[in-house]
């Protein structure tokens, strides 16, 4: 599509920005050279036709699977003749683009769980084959029946001395494995996790590279059913598969040794501490909120601020044109706190990587003090920024209209594909819980006198009085709020706690207890996250002190957001009369007046996160803001406008001859 | 598939139902009559290969196009053959039963259109050929750039007196009608809505049957521009089109003259109201809530609520099996408020009928009192009913976890549908906003002393006092919540109104006034509508009185439709402490204690749907339970799993030769 003029109602939006829009960008791409790097491979990659994915809404399942195949192949040729390395910063701009595009994204967990779970002859031999997809493996844990709970896998692998060979099988159709991507169509190996028996003993769940394809034919392994799990909701780039498996035998070397071993007289040894693997799902969590979730906000709000400067709708004044949607309070209510969001969510993510890296140097060194809180956390952001997130990429589509549907604006695969990640890498109900443990224990340490981490301790505090703030503006003073979100969750975890504690005195056994406490404990869990994303904010806004314009305008998101947030949640900060019905109205007030200031820079907000048109693939969302002239155009290219006249022919001619005489 | 045993877990289920689940599907459908005519129907259609849908989550949208047409003609046969009528009580059956999977749907309010639009002579011309399919028509007002605001859409009709001809132009890119249904590929005429022009003078929007497409060879007629929009989210059986028209030429006849004529002379005269007119788009919204919405829920809740039984995971007791996912209450706090509100919008729904009829009756002798409050509650109640529904279609399919995301779940499909819908017929902001203007309305009216409709009499409250809730039980006093929403939605409104009043007496204009308050007057119709929805719950629960058992169950089910509206909203109920902290934590043991209670009733409380498997269409709903032999058994079937090798021929195997050697 040849370079068109920006639509002015666009562009006069550019011409008013408070702050440079360049400098906002270098500084969440990390610094101007990062951004400058990731133009670079963005320009790669768009002037290379084999990553062009302008029909990919048109194509079937098994188109963008095929796709998908030939387009990973290519972009690993690709990083090879330009010199991008594995781990170099230009590998995770390629993902950024082509992310929902590309195959072999579990075969990346299947290369990882090895070098994390396998000894050094195991990597030696299985990760060189691996990284040039000379084989292509998956990680085959989750079964039919089976989810987060691993005790309840099913899967057998047997010790048989003689032929010093495991025995992996598939006791029900329960116990199928089912989800793994790359599995249905593609993989030649497998980490397949299954429940380890030594003369009868069961050892519990170990991780065993099982061949399943032949790497000549392609045809299935001796004893090995596998295929594709058919049609999801989105990821349709991935064969998510399932593998039942009859009898396979894998020789003694195959399972991953890193922790424990089987001597080959069938002796069980365990070899050190395995702790260290939580870190990797912990880094799987970060990684994903940071590359995925929060990117995919980012673009559903581009596209939709875009759009609403465009979009003109009904009169505003009596006599003027149709005004711009986003001029609209009803409008800049459901997007501008979305927007806010994405920045909230995005700081959050940096905080993370932050103790994440401090928690892997010490856990290196054999302290595993902060694992506990690092995992709340995750946990918890997980949780809080799938949830928000997915709900918001919701609320783009839906503040587009009608045209937000058409799979044309890009809106409806951002949304599906985000709804599935409060599913993947820990369902969030599971997660929250997991942080409310963590919670529960440290109030219990705190009333033991026990010092807690710095992110929970405000839950040794006594009481909190009531919120302090007089007139409106009190509510854009970050003291004001931090604190409101601190009693907030403060409150929610102590009444649980109290409740789960009267429960059991009275006699209720500790699990049915904790059952009937969970809704609380799930919300205590939300509350505690919510501060954290907040508190985390306002932090980083305090390292922007020398840049005046960036600091005002994040400061009025980071005030959005919290605001937003205490709105959408308000009987946790009333109810218990901690905000009085008069500050409620200063809270609602502040809110709606941030709108209308954060409305005049929303354009160049969605900018500074500068996707290109090819990275958004939106007809509703370029740059340009051609909006209507793009959605003819496309939708010119539908293939059911290339169809023959087969319809008409069978169904409907002989119909409508009946209509000829009488017209 | 053979005729299944039924899972032992979900068996068990139903042999507790603490009512008759027969009793209450014929109350649902009416009557047993009702029942019996509607198993009926169901049964013919199973029985006939032509209406199977088992493979549907496997087609392409061109698939589903043509399988639609197909469908839908051989429905026609079917319904003369069985002497089924159009309006007959057979007919809704079978939509019930396929309306997904059906074409022709924008036909039918073409039909619609002319019949309430047309003279007796243009009704008999076009209405017997229309009904028979020998003509295909298509409802054209929505343009590329115009939704809801009619007077914007761009589209004219010019009449030349020379040829007592129209002469129809689509003047720019934004003015293609955008959208309609039936259009893309199939309809040979449209109802097109164009702004009249007589003599240079505009003369606002009128309808035009225009004809499209030949009936010969299907081609275009001359000047007609005309297409498929490309895929969406949904509704892949709707070929949604676009149309472009220049200097499209129809005699003066098809303009539709029963509200408004243009003589041969170029004269326009006015033939009285088009209020009743109203009335159309009122009967859709309602019909739309009954056939479409409420009965996504209720299929998406007897799948997941089905589901939750047979799905185990985790152990809740420890030491014991795993526990099935509905005994956790987190999962009940999940579904239980969704199931709740399958009903309360059931009863809601059929009260808008019984009011709707009212109107009807009295608008038909001329009598339009009753058609602002109609309306207010019809926008009011499609809107909470679809942002309820919706959402709750969402919270099903999460609550399935991994298998929700599989689209032979079922799920997806009701989901992304439902998602829509909040946009369709009227988008929800805009429908909300018009119910709030009839609410500043009524607030006025009051204010100088005038009696209010019903709906809405309590807004002339002087004041309400507070909750008098003493314990957790009060809170099961019907009267004592129905006050509480009504409490709740007369502060929102009466503070919006306030605000409007202060902001006009500042000196702001009513427009930019109305614009700064609309949040909260968006609110405000929410809660309004609200309070309807519980308040016609409650009063449906009272004709139930000899039916002990059914009057209970169902009165849980309304109890927990409002406590957990409470609970989501606290704030609203609390910010100006109408709900103490106390009486806030009563509401959370109420609603919590509640969920025990139906829990033990969830399955036959779904049963009661009475959906047959073809209905569900789902591999984890289905009456036997049979989740994972089903999920296999379809899986196998995915075309994805009987694509030729060509991806491992060209793509992988020149790779995998390489590790030949090694392993």
């Amino acid at each position: 599509m040849a370079l068109r003029n920006v639509n002015s109602d666009l562009d006069i939006e550019r011409k008013t920005s408070s702050f440079s829009v360049e400098r906002l960008t270098n500084i969440l791409d990390g610094s101007a050279e990062n951004t400058r790097i990731r133009r670079a491979v963005n320009a790669v990659l768009q002037n290379d036709p084999e990553f062009n994915l302008e029909n990919q809404y048109f194509l079937t399942q098994n188109e963008r699977y095929e796709d998908s195949v030939r387009r990973s192949i290519h972009l690993s040729k690709k990083m090879n003749e330009m010199g991008w390395t594995t781990n170099g910063p230009e590998r995770t701009c390629c993902y950024r683009a082509l992310s929902a595009n590309l195959a072999f994204n579990v075969h990346i967990v299947f290369i990882k769980s090895i070098l994390g779970l396998g000894t050094e002859e195991q990597i030696a031999k299985w990760i060189p084959l691996a990284e040039k997809y000379y084989i292509i493996g998956t990680y085959a844990q989750t079964e039919l029946g089976h989810g987060t709970y691993l005790r309840g896998l099913e899967t057998t692998a047997t010790f048989d001395v003689a032929t010093q060979e495991f025995v992996l099988n598939t006791p029900s159709i329960s116990a199928m494995k089912w989800w793994p991507g790359d599995l249905g169509r593609t993989a030649t190996h497998a980490v397949v996790f299954a429940q380890l028996y030594l003369k009868g003993k069961s050892y519990g769940m170990h991780p065993f590279v099982v061949h399943i394809r032949s790497l000549r034919d392609h045809s299935l392994a001796p004893g090995v059913t596998a295929g594709d799990i058919g049609p999801k909701m989105s990821f349709e780039n991935i064969d998510n598969g399932f593998l039942l498996l009859e009898n396979v035998r894998v020789p003694r070397e195959n399972m991953l040794a890193k922790f424990s071993q089987v001597l080959p007289d069938g002796q069980y040894v365990k070899k050190g501490s395995e702790k260290i693997n939580y870190l990797t799902m912990i880094v799987v969590r970060v990684s994903m909120v940071q590359n995925e979730v929060v990117l995919t906000l980012m673009k559903a709000c581009t596209i939709a601020i875009r759009y609403s400067v465009v979009r003109r709708q009904s009169e505003l004044k009596p006599g003027d044109p149709e005004a711009k949607i986003l001029d609209y309070q009803t409008q800049q209510h459901k997007l501008l706190p979305q927007l806010a969001a994405a920045y909230a969510f995005y700081f959050v993510s940096k905080y993370l990587w932050d103790i994440f890296d401090r928690g892997y140097t010490e856990i290196k060194e054999g302290k595993f003090g902060l694992l506990p809180e690092l995992h709340a956390l995750a946990s918890g952001i997980k949780v809080i920024a799938t949830e928000y997130c997915s709900a918001g990429v919701e609320v783009c589509q839906k503040a587009c209209g009608g045209h937000g549907y058409s799979l044309l604006s890009g809106l409806p695969s951002l949304c599906s594909r985000l709804m599935a990640s409060c599913i993947y890498e820990g369902e969030n109900t599971v997660l929250l819980l997991q942080t409310a443990r963590f919670l529960i224990k440290c109030l219990g340490m705190s009333r033991s006198g026990h010092p807690l981490p710095s992110s929970v301790a405000y839950l040794s505090s006594k009481s909190f009085g009531k919120c302090h703030a007089q007139e409106n503006r009190d509510f854009l003073n970050p003291d004001v709020y931090v604190e409101a979100y601190k009693h907030r969750a403060w409150r929610i975890v102590r009444n649980a706690a109290t409740k789960l504690q009267t429960l059991v005195q009275s006699g209720i056994a500790q699990h049915e207890a904790w059952n009937r406490c969970s809704v609380q404990l799930a919300q205590g869990a939300m509350a505690h996250s919510h501060y954290i994303v907040v508190e985390k904010f306002v932090k980083a806004l305090e390292t922007f002190g020398k840049e005046v314009a960036i600091q005002r305008v994040l400061k009025h998101l980071c005030d959005l957001f919290a605001l937003h947030g205490i709105l959408s949640n308000m009987g946790d900060f009333v109810q218990d009369t901690y905000l009085s019905t008069q500050q409620t109205d200063m809270v609602t007030e502040s809110y709606l007046d941030l709108l209308t200031v954060i409305r005049q820079d929303a354009v160049p907000l969605v900018d500074a996160f500068d996707f290109s048109d090819a990275n958004l693939n939106s007809a509703l969302g370029s740059y340009d803001g051609q909006v209507y002239q793009r959605l003819y155009e496309w939708a010119k290219k539908s293939p059911t406008n290339h169809q023959d006249n087969r319809v008409f022919e069978t169904y409907l001619k002989p119909l409508f001859r009946n209509a000829l005489s009488k017209l």
